[in-house]
């Protein structure tokens, strides 16, 4: 069995990984399907971010989808051929911010392909997974390239929920990439009335377009584009900065109306802020991470219909061409998500 | 000038009403459609409804839309001709519910078509109407068929607002009638994931089945349909009871997880409450009563496609034919929503 | 080793007991002071309530506190002699409820006297205990008598939180037995800025009115006493109903002003109530049940001296006495709370 | 009459100012007293902050009380000789933040002794003051120097409620300046159960030790004193910044656990935020400005004992003596809060 390794930056080996048999509990899936996420892309081209480091080769991944191939003992719900997405995230169930309801937050978390604790949490790029049954989620009706997007619109839909109140509010969306689109999906979904989209490439723009943006805006092209929409003490109710660009989120506090709401998405490291307005407007900012009971959700909205992220996965290849699967997910004038195929 | 007046339970009379002139601030619009609402029908088979009788005629129809025809001084933003949704909902504005953001309890409420005060709210079935241009929201791209909508859309709308966090949850809808079906679409919008609707009646529950809920159930002919809902402590999330039958509160309140909501959007006299299940699970009941800035955002989402009324508009019939439309209307077993056309 | 059962209604028993050796992780606690409570006195008088019956002899006790004389294996933060408040509340921490944060809504409860599930949950009216470390609480400072207010006391600060913004408030509390009292003084401490307490014995209301409450009215002698609250739409915030009584529930529902919120604490039948209002005024009425880190809350806001529960502890009797003890809670003209003492 | 105008930095002068006479609805107060504020300081020492800055002379002041002098017509709930808290907030109750109940936000506010429009809006701090009735509020039973505490107490209550649940909550204060102070009173009041306050002078915390604080701790003599709350994922649920200093905001940041709420309350320009541990610990981070219906809760809770802010009040100072007054209220060394006499 071969998995996608990363051993340090630039450096991904596709290279030998030891099969497993699911205990009791768990199951052995066939990996057909997995999305590369800007984190993957962090630790392929700077070896971490902040003070994340690689230190030992970790397999990458974490945004998966495959077919049940075996069934550790007391297993009920599952069969064998089921394609289920898999959720990356292993709360631990017994610590404190587990048993107050925030699993998300869970202190001993171990996320596929997560650098954060050492060693560190192998992730799921590989062609067999063994994992906890409740992990799987059936998707039937969905390609295993639209399960596989399970996880990162999980990770909209639960910034969506920590953003409140969304039914006939304006939206803005800065940065339009595969987090963006589908933070104005599952917005649209929540019933946003209007969403304004902006990025500073035209490419993605389009994508944000199609999934619904009301009023696409290049903030590179025309830099001032935002100004209608922060008039007097501004006019939007909700902010998802999604871009990690510290102007971007200038921006949007300058846009958002008294005790608006902004909930940031994009990882970052230090940004400076514009503090008055935030205290003189009442601004909510809120940090959003991961997800938790939105993965099953995200499965049930795109098994009825009510979302549909097809039109968002631009490419796919071969586990063997991983390279250029990751040097097209690096080109935003380009991609919007690059899949890996695992069979 | 004529308007449909209601004089006592089974008495209307097409009778004239003054002309009036717009004041400053004010329109004059040349009413189209006027959908008949299940406080109308109150007012037509008895007179009223709990302690609120009729005592003198009144002029009934707070569900409206026309074209404007005149414009007093100082109007900006309406033009001669624009189709218009009409609110029927004149909060005072200073009062102390006005003033902490609750207008829809505004203490001096004048509500079209309302015998609560004395003398009471003469109504909006009329030829001619004189409204305040804050009142109208444009309507261009609806015909005044959907505008005429926006008032029972408005009023689902805030009730899905009061219920909290739809996003990805599970619904149930009791009565089926025209603000059950809405609440469906309205739930849909903020994006619940699983909706289940009861009545009894098949015909309205085509309605239901055709607006998106995932499952219907006629609660008469099977009455322990509700039963695998019920189980344990109960599965669903949010329970929208619009029926006003203390029968299906009780079966909501059993279909109730812990810390479950349930809004009451039908009025209903005095009901017998299984209080224990209510403090035993935390359940939190909530009254929802009309609107407030819902009444634009229903006209936003129609005219932008994200919600589609059209379905529900079953029947209309010329103004001089009001004892048929008031009969249909009456008929829950061949009509959804009936509205009178003015023009 | 001795236990207080209760056989059925009005057979209660001092019967010997199973001494039993803590396992690890657990401790034995010789116990001090146990309160009686109003469920206690259920089984009591009627052998139950509702549909919870006793099918088999109960040790009866869940409001406890006393002296750790024995450490299980594993057990640290807890020393032999330390005075420790003790959780009857034993939630399962793997059921759905528990692992979205609800453990007080736990599917599996097993709380200390109770009929709910059979085997009946066996309670802690006996002279030793042994119960897990995490139930444990450390009160130095307090006396037993005041540790064992720690769980009606969570009880009613679990019952604050439920109710939302407490500070600045206008505060209605119907009923003032030992939970009506306990929740004026945790409603104070939250910030409400003016209490009113009914009930309909004087003896009780001057609890209150020490408890810290503004106005105390009895609504016997008094029947229009909430009259002047009730004007226009209502004028009081929060209303916690601790009294069971349909009429009380009533009353608070036409005290509230719009958006109101309604607190029912004790546990009732069914009750009939006047849901035009609570529609109209789009009243939020909530069940508040039991507890969970109210627990440890109440045991910290007592040593700081930040709550003063001493002067509801009105008798208390040596176990012996469990007769005079049963009778004298029971009768609301004499007493507020009743203690056993164990040793 | 005389007033007292900043005309620029360090230019403060007592100069005559217009008599007035209470229109309809108004009332003439004779001035008592009236506290120094941090922005009255700032124009005193900086002539503005930010953006905001001195163009003409300005009365400075906004924390007073006095006593009624004259009655304008149709003012009734008043009588010559009260004693009255002035509210400086001055919303114009129409614009759409009024509307929406956040009069604190009002587009078109005209707040005593503020820069921001021009022409300024004119202080408080004057021989006689004529205000609307609806901004006296009745102070009978306290000093005039506690009445004007009225203000920055409000300031502290509704930041206590923006910060959400306070009941058992642990609290971290950072800045012990009057509104720091205040904080810690206000924040126990709602029930908080572990309050830490920070600052870097002694004599500062020392009135937050006698306040109520659990906690003191001087950042500047012991920089680390913060480190055992933030081990972890940190241990605090709420985090007050009072400061305007960046360091205390990144060390509240690291303090909070995971999903706490951080609360500034401080005027500052930009500051760098460690955005990871917002995003990634999901932090919500509220603006917290001015106040509404707080204002009339404060004086409330004064008179009912439940806050008593005499110890806050350190100097007080003649009128003509304002250049004493200025300079004892910028040395913290010495002052809390410094008030001026009138009479």
């Amino acid at each position: 069995m071969k998995a996608l390794y990363a051993h340090a930056a630039h450096d991904l080996r596709l290279e030998p990984c030891e099969d497993a048999v699911p205990e009791p509990g768990h199951v052995a899936i066939r990996m057909r399907r997995g999305g590369i996420c800007g984190s993957d892309l962090h630790y392929y081209h700077h070896g971490g971010f902040g003070t994340v480091r690689l230190r030992e080769p970790m397999i990458l991944g974490h945004e998966v989808a495959g077919e049940v191939s075996a069934l550790g003992d007391g297993v009920t719900g599952l069969s064998v051929g089921d394609l289920v997405a898999v959720s990356p995230s292993r709360p631990c169930g017994g610590c404190g911010e587990c048993l107050r309801g925030l699993p998300n937050q869970c202190l001993n978390m171990r996320f596929y392909g997560s650098a954060m604790p050492f060693p560190h949490i192998q992730g799921a790029f590989r062609e067999t997974l063994v994992a906890h049954a409740a992990q799987c989620v059936k998707a039937d009706g969905l390609s295993a390239a639209q399960a596989a997007m399970a996880e990162p619109l999980a990770v909209c839909l639960h910034a969506v929920r920590n953003a409140g109140e969304m039914l006939g509010r304006r939206v803005l969306v800065t940065g339009c990439g595969p987090i963006g689109v589908l933070t104005i999906l599952a917005a649209r979904r929540a019933g946003a009335a209007e969403i304004i989209a902006t990025d500073i490439a035209d490419a993605v723009l389009d994508f944000a377009k199609a999934a619904g943006a009301d009023v696409v805006l290049n903030t590179r092209t025309a830099p001032d584009a935002l100004k209608p929409y922060q008039q007097a003490k501004g006019s939007m109710d909700i902010h998802f900065e999604c871009s990690g660009a510290e102007s971007a989120l200038a921006a949007g506090i300058a846009a958002l109306r008294p005790r608006g709401v902004l909930v940031q998405l994009g990882l970052s490291g230090d940004m400076t802020l514009p503090m008055m307005q935030v205290t003189a407007k009442e601004l909510m900012l809120r940090g959003s991470f991961r997800f938790h009971e939105e993965f099953a959700i995200a499965v049930d909205l795109m098994r009825k219909g009510l979302i549909d992220v097809t039109p968002l996965i631009t490419h796919s290849y071969p586990l063997i061409e991983f390279e250029t699967a990751f040097a097209t997910a690096s080109d935003r004038s380009k991609a919007m998500k690059v899949q890996l195929e695992f069979t």
